[in-house]
């Protein structure tokens, strides 16, 4: 283990019926002013907003709107967001969506106290300085925004696509009722999954040593989600199914299971810079991406992959090499993409090689990424024309 | 899962070289008159306390003492505590220990804001109406008391042992550096591990459902603790086994790996009044008592204890039957318990039949006891029966 510093002051709220008993009590502790930021409108299609509302003009708040918010979170909403706060002189704020709201909201959280360009802090110019209060109610399963610090952002205007955070920016409260889940449509529940899959993956490959309790929490997640996905898509109303797959996406990227060790991280620099052109869902971009990675990758330490083959996804180990075991490994995961409809290849969006090129230096524009193995630009070029 | 709030907010430092790098700041967050407790002065004998004072006075620090804190901690020693902090008007409370000078701490922190006697707190007759700051220096591996908000004072008055807490006791900051628990005595290191094994044990059984990933996380806690421990009692320094079996203790009870589940806690309950009476180390008469309490319970639901002999020991589950595994499950509980010497019988602790309707009676004054089966008095008579 690395020596570490840990803190997640986050307050989570868990399970049908929390919204009605306490949104109203977490929401008066920072104010009476209010913007609700939302998407593109179903939670008003499956009477999410309704509820929300009716709590909180029922307990005297004054609400403003920011709604539209992209699946992939744009600047320019981000400083309209920081707009309402500073004229509005908003005291809280109050995310209602999948990663991507909350995401915005946490870039407008920092962006109110920030004398400047809130870009600056993603684009490493700049350090936050504060934020604005901000709690959550969370629509999806998937990016764990709900219980920690980061977000990202998608500056269309440079292309680029970069993840960014501060120790500000950690949800004063979060409210995960699975119930919210059950409208989301089949591609959002695969790309959720893909999506917290992926940062247990991040975690479990990296170059730290003695962690063996890490390693075990992280498969725990991941058999967790490979075991849930298929009955939560197969019954959308499956309470359980949606409860256990929004537990292990909080638990896959809170900071809970991979105290102490630095994770790898290349396939979310890659997918980063395949949707800051494409704009393609980043969990279907990551399953994309991943087996990909993994077959380049596992020489470096196939008795990783082995692990991942016989703890996570139940193999028996007698009779296989390590070796074997690690392409087992990556069938598995290729299997388990397969079978819950997540895209195989960039051509399944209409990807082609013309931009590999400035994908992979752009990947690389801050130094060499991933701590499984370093890739420079040569290797994401590799990986990604992989994928084509 | 049940519904749940969950917020930990303590701030964790782990690994060696933390405290010199961090203490002096987390410190002044707080003030500059701060109470340092401790116990019988093994941190005098391997250096900590000169440290922690070199670093409190260098950083112009005010300290004031409590020495002496016993190892099931008692109300008097919690009261001279009290008295310190008011008459000296104590902004902070440092506790450089193990979990009974942690757990005194706490009681003294909720002590100075309490109108009354903190003992009322504990025997469910208050409740706490603040606390003074607290940070901890941990030096033994068991409790989780360093990231959690409860603690165990012993009234040795009315010979009463109870368990209580408030959300203002969770430490603001905890040291843990693994090389600080390199002079703990092996028969500490033993009940230490005893501790946290059965911390994990409480969290495991129980009658919640639904709760497939929690199962997993507690069953990498458990299987990291057995790996480890042996390695630490072989070779004291260690670092990886002791950092493992530190990190193992903190995870065991920080809340992340029982979110939305009712754990048992009896065997707890039981220990309580053992100790309350004949004063033994708790982790020992944890290690006497679960054997036993496994045996009785196992027919509620032997499927939970053949999950713990698979997933947890390793047992491979080949033509063997549900009941089978079951009993393998709790043979392999004592193997560990037997191979790292902890006490087998209460008479290891020359303790007889002489208080058994006594401490049975006491266990359950506050209604039955356990969740995954709720024990009234006679089945804690014979529980301890059994274990004599």
């Amino acid at each position: 283990m690395d020596a570490f510093r840990f803190q997640n002051p986050t307050a989570l709220y868990y399970g049908k019926g929390q919204i009605e008993a306490h949104l109203a009590e977490e929401v008066l502790k920072y104010g009476k002013r209010v913007l609700v930021v939302y998407g593109g409108g179903s939670i008003k299609r499956n009477g999410l907003y309704d509820k929300v509302m009716n709590i909180l003009h029922g307990a005297g708040v004054t609400t403003f709107e920011l709604s539209g918010v992209e699946p992939n979170p744009r600047l320019t909403t981000v400083h309209k967001g920081v707009d309402i706060c500073r004229t509005e002189h908003v005291d809280l704020i109050l995310a209602v969506g999948g990663g991507s709201v909350l995401d915005c909201s946490k870039a407008i959280a920092m962006g109110v106290k920030y004398d400047g360009d809130v870009w600056e802090i993603y684009a490493r110019k700049g350090q936050a300085t504060g934020a604005l209060p901000l709690g959550t109610i969370l629509t999806l399963a998937a990016t764990g925004s709900e219980m920690n610090a980061g977000g990202v952002i998608t500056n269309w205007e440079t292309k680029e696509k970069l993840g960014g955070g501060s120790p500000y920016t950690f949800p004063k409260f979060s409210f995960c009722d699975p119930e919210n889940t059950y409208t989301v449509p089949r591609d959002q529940t695969v790309y959720g999954a893909c999506d917290m899959l992926a940062h247990c993956f991040e975690h479990y490959f990296h170059k730290t040593e003695h962690t063996e309790l890490q390693q075990h929490l992280i498969e725990g997640v991941i058999k967790t989600i490979v075991h849930n996905t298929k009955a939560a898509l197969d019954s959308p109303n499956d309470y359980h199914a949606r409860e256990t797959l929004m537990y292990c996406s909080t638990m896959a990227l809170n900071g809970m299971i991979n105290m102490g060790l630095r994770g790898d991280w290349a396939c979310h620099a890659m997918e980063h810079e395949v949707s800051a052109i494409y704009d393609i869902p980043h969990g279907g971009g990551l399953a994309i991406i991943f087996p990909h990675w993994m077959e380049y990758v596992k020489s470096e330490n196939p008795s990783r992959f082995a692990s991942l083959a016989t703890e996570a996804f139940g193999v028996n180990p007698e009779g296989k090499s390590t070796d074997e075991l690690a392409d087992i490994a990556i069938a598995k995961v290729r299997e388990y993409y397969k079978e819950i409809g997540a895209p195989q290849r960039l051509a399944d969006y209409d990807i082609g090689d013309e931009n590999l090129e400035t994908m992979a230096a752009q990947a690389v524009r801050f130094g060499e990424i991933g701590q499984f193995k370093k890739l420079g630009k040569d290797d994401v070029y590799n990986i990604l024309k992989a994928a084509l």
